[in-house]
């Protein structure tokens, strides 16, 4: 059995905790890190605090193996005086909203093999997807995952407002949004690409522009010129 | 039973065949809009072409009632002599990839309420979500549609890039494509949206701008602060 001593109370921490008090093979006990004071023992102590906090709070545990759990954050973040490592789970995790801990993948780092093992061990009890990442790595997913999640999810958002000034219900593009992510799995989104900007159709490039307001404009020229540099 | 005949032999054309087969409904035949020499009679006439052909093949039908199945043309691009409408689906098509007809919004526009019911009933045979969509709607929701899957997808490779760059793999990313995806159907993207630039966080900012290339720096900003202006 792991003990694993969890600090932090937000949605991560949160989650974190009803995942591990489903398994036997963590013994596992949460700290908010405004509580510092008495710290438990543990073999794995996880801080799932904000980044800002990541430094002040770990410099005051004395546990013997601290991890984050930041994808932004190196692990030279963490202050604590002996082992260190990252426990980083690439998804975003929403308060209320279940989370399937067997679809996330566990990117982790530490700093020996020991270490390493134990992190894989304590993610293989709740999840199924792990990855040895290193900070450089971590960091270039962290940027890869802004494209992906919230640069993509403000097209949405763009989406939304041109359905609502035309009148049309934004639920209409609900399957198409699905299957432009589900296609990913199947096929590079090189190849998946399709639309007017790919195919050089100046002449419904042109009706589109005509259609939208100064900024979306701005953003429909750079990402149809992008899309065009890169297929040249 | 109602009579449909389809004209073309792209993607489009070759999914509704198969889906109009399977139904009781529906007596359907295709042919291929370089024989329009004896063109069979139908109730229904769907031109499945490429936006530039549907005026041309359209000015050659005198079928009584020709729909085409474009997102980007309006109604008026159909030059045949009679009745005129549009049964345009909302997805992206792949060869080779089967299609779930049920999850297609079928968008359908005629200009009286006995064509717009027939168009209805012919969908309702193959589908579930009908919309009455008018030409104006239609050329909104094409727009926007570029957005959530042509620019959305662009984004794909953007992080697709980034994570070859930095020897991590892409698979790392697909749970979160997928849950940014299916967020959208509990939640607004305005409410969904998460990550530094909500956020403000101008040192995670400066980190991933340093991580990028030119163009990709150029997308960064500019995302980033219509992110951050659609906020204030």
């Amino acid at each position: 059995m792991i003990s694993v001593l969890l600090v932090g109370k937000g949605n991560v921490a949160t989650h974190l905790h009803t995942a591990f008090l489903k398994t036997d093979a963590i013994a596992v006990t949460q700290i908010s890190s405004r509580e510092l004071k008495n710290i438990p023992k543990a073999d794995l102590t996880i801080i799932a605090v904000s980044d800002d906090a990541i430094a002040e709070v770990s410099s005051k545990i004395n546990n013997k193996f601290v991890v984050h759990t930041s994808g932004g954050c190196s692990i030279n973040e963490l202050k604590n005086q002996t082992r260190k490592g990252v426990f980083y789970m690439l998804q975003t995790f929403s308060k209320g909203k279940e989370v399937n801990f067997n679809e996330i993948p566990f990117c982790l780092e530490a700093t020996n093999k020991k270490d390493q093992k134990l992190l894989d061990k304590v993610a293989k009890s709740i999840g199924k997807k792990r990855y040895e990442i290193n900070s450089e790595q971590r960091k270039a997913l962290h940027v890869a995952a802004v494209f992906v999640n919230n640069f993509t999810n403000h097209f949405y958002k763009i989406g939304n407002d041109i359905c609502t000034e035309h009148h049309v219900p934004f639920e209409i593009l609900h399957p198409l949004i699905n299957e432009t992510a589900s296609k990913i799995a199947s096929l590079s989104p090189e190849k998946a690409q399709t639309g007017p900007a790919v195919r050089k159709d100046s002449k419904t490039i042109k009706n589109h522009l005509d259609l939208l307001n100064k900024e979306q404009q701005k953003i429909y020229k750079i990402i149809t010129k992008s899309i065009q540099n890169s297929i040249d």
